[in-house]
């Protein structure tokens, strides 16, 4: 007997019709013989909809009530999923973050997990009962008081889950058939993965994929879990996120050839701001990038170029999320006179492409091939950064799509047919 | 410094506008230099549409699934009122019924309040904060499941927090002014009660009067609670439901004269059953209700007529809410043989007028008055059931009203003017 993991996300449960087919889906797991705890989140669009009215009384709502007022949509999906997976004659019972034991630190909208104490989702397991777990929730310890784990939660309430309970595979479903080698809406001929390392899809994730959460993924990998991301639209085998035992061998400890190139992700939300005519000398960069990290910006790429021997000063430049670019533009402005720099450039047409691949790390001349298929393709780079199993470049972000389409096919990459594309989002 | 609980019911938390101006009320109390901590129900139809919700997924929907899925709607109104009154920059702390320590038996839908242990919400009053509570719901420690108080269960929540709090007063915000000496919509001249015992509204609500539920009443008067039921739309006093010291006595021990009618109400809920032609023995009427009560109805009334010497048989006719009536006809008919009853009769046309008033104890003849003033009505009286401040009779269901007119004007309760009536159901 296997136990599994199955998480549900808003679309899939998104009204009664729904809820009834998810629970079909659920009772043929169990009655394969396998145990059953299930991680849904809120129908629909509950919780935009509660923000909506949070945002009618309160221009900031606070954050402790805001955890209170959102959680209020897991525990409306779960108990009626609940209710109807026991119409089909199963018992099922419905835990909330807290009853499941998702102890968070007390981040309200952000929290992290601290421990996972499952002792009532063993129990109901025990008792051949299929568990159904508000995702997205947590509870604190110290304060007493209702979390929440910020976007992406319920993805990672289901990772946590199967890893305090030793799961066998935690199934993700969403509305794509799983991870592809780059999105298929840009490239039709993109290819559905059968199998991916956790250590692949965190760069893919962090590089725009939006099938799965980056903190999910790293719980995953952190945690020895296997996912399994799927299509809750047809019973098709998805894509493995796996964890090598070692380097080049599987999770069993098989041995794989690992592809040199998992995939191609590309991301339109970043905006590049660059520091000109910084003085060239010891300490800048931290001094920079101090004032950056205090206005809570995420940083992604930056690039520091040579600096002129004529004139000793250098130029700085780094990617972050477009809606952190205006409070960086601020705080360096104020610090302009102690930094010491000349201007601030700011630009948001840019577009970033990531080519992924673990076998990268023992294959030559990747880099060389990047960039040979995107100069074939007339397309300029303005930046690249890379890590052992990623390479990231920076173009025009009206150039990205022909880019991605252009490496796709140059490594390879392009499949037989036209993947199956559907409508939503995959949220 | 007072001590003041307020409940809001769904009507006044209906929209993002109605909690705002339930927020400013509440503010206005605390800024008047009391304590407030206020019970709050579900938005408007939440409940309802929950439960369409519940039903569509699953035709009898478990209890203990059903409990979790209703509890979220106060989950979101008193969140949102929190977010309200700290935007008017008071400081506001939500609590859900197991937060606020409102423990209950496990009875899934109906639990029944074992003790109440509100530590989080005195640890917020001490803190300055207003403490606003989730009404409806508990928590059983055994199960360690969420629970519900069922109808009425927000008066519940606020006279029992109030008890435990040792507040001075448990105010009832709903949509009417007060108590009425009897229904606006059947008596335009009611007048407001300014005052009443709780034992009078026990005797008016179980009659029929629908402002308040029985047990929250029950709850305040075993528990010494003075409630103030009053509009959320104006800011009149209201009617003050209060605790005798002694008979005689206001809730501080000060002599008062109780008048002898509190009020008149009124009840077309209920239907009538008659057992004809049972044999008058020892034990028949024991025999007849363990029957009864198997059924799980709730008996009102019951009357036993004076047998005819020359059968030896009697009828026994009784009263019960008319969702009851058909179960109840079927256990009988069941056991007419072990019974040897004649007949079963079934009349859904009556209606039930109660005079009530502390006063009636110490006053002879308020029965005949009341006789007197249905005769000249032309009324029929076809049961009479009477308590020590009470005094019920059955009518024909269409001739309720002008009964319950005449009685209201014979014993001089008509005031000088019509009442205002609104539009809401005070629920």
């Amino acid at each position: 007997m296997s136990l599994i993991v199955q998480k549900f996300g808003g679309s899939s449960v998104a009204d009664a019709e729904s809820i009834k087919r998810v629970a079909k889906r659920i009772v043929a797991t169990k009655k394969a013989g396998n145990d059953v705890v299930v991680a849904v989140s809120a129908m629909g669009d509950t919780t935009d909809d509660l923000l909506d009215l949070a945002h009618e009384v309160a221009p900031i709502p606070a954050p402790r009530e805001l955890d209170m007022l959102l959680t209020a949509g897991e525990r409306i999906s779960m108990a009626l999923l609940a209710m109807a997976i026991r119409n089909l004659g199963h018992d099922a019972r419905s835990f909330t973050g807290s009853q499941a034991g998702m102890l968070t630190d007390a981040r309200h909208g952000a929290a992290r997990i601290v421990d996972v104490t499952p002792g009532r989702v063993r129990e109901a397991l025990d008792d051949g009962a299929i568990a159904i777990v508000a995702g997205f929730q947590g509870f604190n310890r110290g304060t007493g008081d209702i979390t929440t784990l910020g976007r992406g939660g319920s993805d990672t309430t289901a990772v946590a889950l199967a890893a305090a309970l030793d799961a066998d595979v935690c199934e993700i479903y969403t509305d794509v058939d799983g991870i592809f080698t780059a999105d298929p809406r840009v490239v039709p001929k993109a290819r559905k993965l059968d199998r991916v390392t956790s250590e692949e899809m965190l760069e893919l994730a962090a590089s725009g994929a939006k099938v799965l959460y980056i903190r999910a993924v790293e719980y995953a990998r952190r945690h020895g879990v296997t996912l399994h991301v799927r299509s809750s639209f047809n019973n098709n085998a998805g894509t493995i996120v796996y964890n090598p035992s070692k380097p080049g061998h599987d999770e069993n400890g098989d041995p794989v050839e690992e592809p040199i190139i998992a995939g191609v992700a590309h991301d339109l939300s970043e905006a590049k701001i660059t520091v000109v005519g910084v003085p060239d000398v010891p300490g800048k960069a931290a001094q920079i990038f101090n004032i950056v990290a205090r206005s809570g910006a995420n940083i992604d790429m930056i690039v520091q170029n040579v600096s002129a021997a004529a004139t000793g000063l250098t130029d700085i430049s780094f990617t972050l999320p477009k809606a952190d670019a205006q409070g960086v533009l601020t705080a360096l402005t104020v610090e302009r006179d102690a930094i010491g720099y000349q201007a601030l450039q700011h630009d948001d047409q840019i577009g970033k492409l990531s080519l992924v691949g673990a076998g990268m790390r023992t294959n030559a001349g990747v880099s060389a091939q990047l960039f040979t298929a995107l100069y074939d393709a007339g397309i300029n780079i303005e930046m690249i950064s890379t890590s052992e199993i990623r390479i990231s470049v920076v173009t025009r972000a009206d150039m990205l799509n022909d880019a991605v389409r252009a490496v796709h096919r140059a490594f390879g990459l392009d499949g037989e047919s036209e993947a199956v594309v559907y409508a939503g989002t995959g949220r």
